[in-house]
């Protein structure tokens, strides 16, 4: 990360390097990552808000500290020009890119799914619904904020908002039927 | 769009090389476009699926057709090796980005909030809802589809789905109440 500070483009960031800066011999590296791709995940997942525990108390409380960690990554990104720059030069290296997806958003991805299935199971979802749609469908909205539309407005009842409005739908509640 | 199918990047695509490629002169290119980002923008409209006509007889069929627009720049962006060479070198030129998104991107975004609006007008939608959330709510799922996940599916019923378990909820629907 000191390296990327003093902006050395992460193309140029080896583990050489990176020993050198640290101090210690290549060797102590490598017998902990197994190349630069691993380690630089694990730099950057130190740097990002850490990944929630679930309370398991329900599918909304679960989706609603779900979503909030993609809005607090979101806000940490809007605070620091360097974790912009690392993401925006992840995503032009393939191979740490290929690394962080399946070391970081595989796994979340997972995680999310079986929320979700759980929850269809429960009966709090409705059962015919695709899982990998569903997922999209909740973490969507978020991810255009934090991802697409970094200006965006990113409150802190974003989350709690956009899970209550996805799980009672858009239309007008109609009003309830006349008593005979 | 020749010189970028020969592999020349973005970058290097000026209005002069443009005119010389095209057999025309430079102040027959600046008498339609102030500059390259404008022309390059009006290039890859005409490259990509044009922008939909909205029915207007509902809001589900607006916000299909509208969805189903983004499908079908997916889909594209999928079968064609250049486009996504495009989508990519124009987000590492912010000049460029910054006309795509003046004149592409800002005014489909109007035109999606005012179909909203119209419905929380017409009763079709609820009227507590921020507009802005809402359009996020709609477009999030395919977006991710489209930008974030390239490889994910987009079968031609997707925007239908999308926007119907939006419209519906994503909570079981509770039994009919008992008749007394």
């Amino acid at each position: 990360m000191r390296l990327l500070e003093e902006g050395v483009p992460l193309a140029e960031v080896s583990i050489e390097r990176i020993a050198r800066t640290a101090g210690v011999g290549k060797a102590a590296i490598y017998r902990r990552w197994s190349g630069k791709e691993e380690l630089f995940v694990d730099v950057l997942r130190a740097y990002e808000p850490a990944e929630p525990e679930l309370p398991g108390t329900s599918l909304r409380d679960d989706l609603v500290v779900l979503l909030d960690s993609f809005r607090r990554r979101g806000v940490a990104n809007q605070s620091s020009a360097l974790l912009r720059t690392v993401h925006a030069q992840m995503k032009s290296s393939p191979k740490i890119w290929a690394a962080y997806d399946k070391l970081v958003i595989a796994p979340r991805r997972q995680k999310a799914v079986e929320v979700l299935r759980r929850a269809q199971e429960n009966g709090e979802l409705r059962a015919d619904l695709d899982l990998d749609l569903l997922n999209d469908v909740f973490v969507g909205p978020m991810l255009v904020r934090v991802v697409l539309r970094p200006e965006a407005d990113l409150s802190e009842d974003l989350a709690a908002r956009v899970v209550d409005l996805l799980l009672d739908g858009l239309r007008p509640v109609s009003s309830p039927a006349p008593q005979p």
